[in-house]
Parts: structure tokens; sequence; C-alpha cells
């Protein structure tokens, strides 16, 4: 990875383990972060709040984009009428089967606007955590997606056709496992007690606490076993 | 082009000349329609207001997205700090520079929406007017682009994954002048006069006029004029 100096980039930020550790690996790269945050209607708002105290805490410049998926839904993390599935077997989790939490063209959106933010920012780089190893199972985690979304960022845009600085789509997570990602934030002094990443949030005298069950949560956990590090989150 | 019967397809549309014309094209060839209309915080909110009335009286699904692209910025249509450009010299429209009417990305943010409507609508099909010829020289509206998206579509969704139909994205326009579109509109029915393209409309009374003098009035002058039909709108 070539060490940029004063560059500025756009990162995908949810304030989850993945962005988390990507906002410091982007920091430690040399790069001026702009962290950009999407408020879009998700089930677990604790989410955003979570990224929100985050970004202020880390001093990183960020964006709120609000986006209205709750119109579109098709997920459970968008739609009341589609439960988040819980306590599914291991070997579900990230098999070739999309699970209900998968939100219909995500990624494409998020990378879009970052995509636009980039632009009028004078970012040539966007930082996104997709991981392609311990993951869900969504389509638009894959490597090709990737490959496939950099050469609409070239051909779309004013930067990539006026010449100059050519967009790149940057996912240092991508060839990951989680308990490798966890390592490498904790070396780069990320405090994963502050992250969040369940999708079904159980609260208890007003205070969020992760469900232990989703998807998410399993990965999680299953991250800092194999990592050998404890885990500091609050489950319910 | 294959005339799919009963097809569900979802049309990006603006109420302008070229998306009604296209919205006429996709229902002739047998398509059932939604179509898609963005509220992004546009300077002329007349255009909203005109592809809702349109949809109505047509007797389409439609959908509105809310998105807000003023918080990005960086174009005349969603800044009120950049001018829309007028009465620029016929050699300069359409040329390799991009004018201050481009908007950052938002062909790639409208097409992420629609495939984000596609897959919950479960539409193999999605329109988008774009014009490569008699244009802007925005960058987002090649057929190079269009191609980088179909791939990314292809990728990105559930659909494109667990097999079955593979999405297309449908741009019938895209090598025909003005004067051509027109012309294949008024052979389908289409009623121009209720169509809207001026960026920067003029209120008289209370009533919006087309400016006549930004780059969209004047690409839609010029494609009546060369169509040799009369020209329906209303200018100040």
């Amino acid at each position: 990875m070539d060490p940029p100096q004063h560059r500025h980039a756009v990162v995908l930020f949810s304030g989850g383990l993945d962005s988390t550790t990507l906002l410091w690996i982007a920091r430690s790269q040399g790069f001026d972060v702009t962290a950009l945050l999407f408020r879009y209607g998700q089930r677990h708002a604790v989410e955003v709040e979570h990224a929100v105290a985050l970004a202020g805490a880390l001093g990183v410049d960020y964006r709120i984009q609000d986006l209205d998926l709750r119109a579109i839904g098709g997920s459970a993390l968008t739609s009341d009428e589609v439960a988040v599935p819980k306590d599914r077997p291991e070997e579900e989790i990230g098999a070739s089967v999309i699970p209900a939490t998968y939100v219909p063209a995500r990624n494409t959106i998020f990378l879009s606007f970052a995509l636009a933010w980039a632009e009028v920012l004078g970012a040539a780089d966007v930082f996104i955590g997709v991981n392609a190893l311990d993951y869900s199972g969504y389509p638009d985690c894959r490597p090709e997606y990737i490959e496939a979304f950099e050469r609409v960022a070239r051909l779309a845009t004013r930067t990539g056709t006026e010449g100059g600085v050519s967009l790149r789509i940057r996912t240092p997570l991508i060839d990951k496992s989680k308990a490798e990602i966890i390592r490498w934030g904790l070396q780069l002094g990320v405090d994963y007690s502050s992250t969040w990443s369940c999708y079904a949030p159980v609260f208890r005298g007003g205070i969020p606490l992760a469900c232990g069950r989703c998807d998410s949560c399993f990965l999680r956990k299953k991250g800092f076993r194999d990592a050998c590090v404890p885990d500091p989150t609050r489950y319910a």
C-alpha cells in the first residue's frame, strides 16, 4: 500500500467493529479522513448514535447523510415486517444463501454517495470496510463487486473524466478474518468497547445491550474468541 | 429490442422531455412500469411537481425517493452558491468541459436507488433516459459508464447472485438526437406541453415559465426546431 501524505479520503463509517478499524487504518496510512455516516432508517438507530459519538471522540471530520431506505424496505434492517434472524447455525452464516438482513443495493447506494462527497471534497480515495471472509454472505461485499464499482467511479465523475486523480475504492479488510481485523485494530489503538455491531439491541433501563444472537453478534464474538482477546461488548 | 410481456421495469423519471419519452417507450415495449422520482433538493422544484402531475395523469405507479443532495452541493442545481449558466454558445454545450449543472455522482446515486427498488419490486429492467448526443457533457451519460454500472448491478444484488433474472440497464435514447427523441415521443402520443426541462424557471404571477436560456432550454428548443415541429413550451 503506497503511503500518501495529506491525501483526503472518504471513509464509510457505521461505528461498527469493521468500519471503526477501517477509520484507524486510513488515518495510520496518512490520509486526512472524512467519515461518512448514513442515517437510513436502520432498525438499530443505536448504531448511528454510537458512530456519531465515536467520530466526535476521535476528532475526525464527519458528515451525516440522511436517506430513506425504509421506503424501499425489503430487509430485516429497514422493515419492521421482516425479523432479524437469530441463533443461526454457524454453517449457515456466510453460506451462499443471502440472509434477511441483506439491504437491497445498500453498498451501491453508500458508495455512490461516497463518490459524490469525494468529488466535492477533492478526495481521490474511498474506504469501505467490506469483508468477504467472516461475513454474512452479502453479494455487495465481494472483490469482483468492488472492482466493478471502482470502474463506475472512474467513469462517472468529473475527476475521472477531466484527468488528474483517479478514484480508488480501498478495501483493506476484504481478505481479513474478523480475528485479524481485531488484532490489527488493537495494534492501532482502537477501543472496541465503544463500537457497535448488533442488529437487534436489547434495552435494559434505557441502555442498549448487544443481543448476542444475531449474525453480527455471532461474528463479533467469534472474532474476539479467535483472536484470543477479551470481548469488551456488553451482551444482554 | 425483445418485447417482454408483463415484465416489470423501474423507469427513472424526472418529468423532463427525455424521461417522459422514456416512460412511454417502456410502456410501448410491454413493460409494467414503476416511475421513480427523486426529490433531491434540486433548485427547480417545479420539476418534481410536473413529474408527479404527469405520472398521475398517465396512471402509472410511481414512487418518490427523498434524498438530500443539497448537503453535498457542488452543482448549480443543488447549491444556491453556484449559478446556472445561461446563453452559453452552442459550441460549448456538449463539449468536453463539464458544466456547472453537473451534479456529482447523480446518475450513480439515482441508478443505485433504482437497483434497490428493482430488487424489492421484482423488476429486472431499469430504464434511464441518458443521451450521449444532444447533452451537456456529463460524464455519467456515456455508454461506457452505463455498461460499467450494469456490471455493478448484476454483481450487487440478490437477484444477480442467486441466479434467475439478470438486471439490465436500458438506455433507448442514448444514441438519439433530441429531434429524434421528440419525433419518437410524438409517435407514441407524448404531450410535450406538460413536460418540464428548464433548470432556472422564471415565475410570472406564480406560474413557472421556462427561462429559454439555460443549456436544457437550449437543447429542447433546438430539438423541436430540428424535428420541424412546434415547440409547445411556454418560455419567459
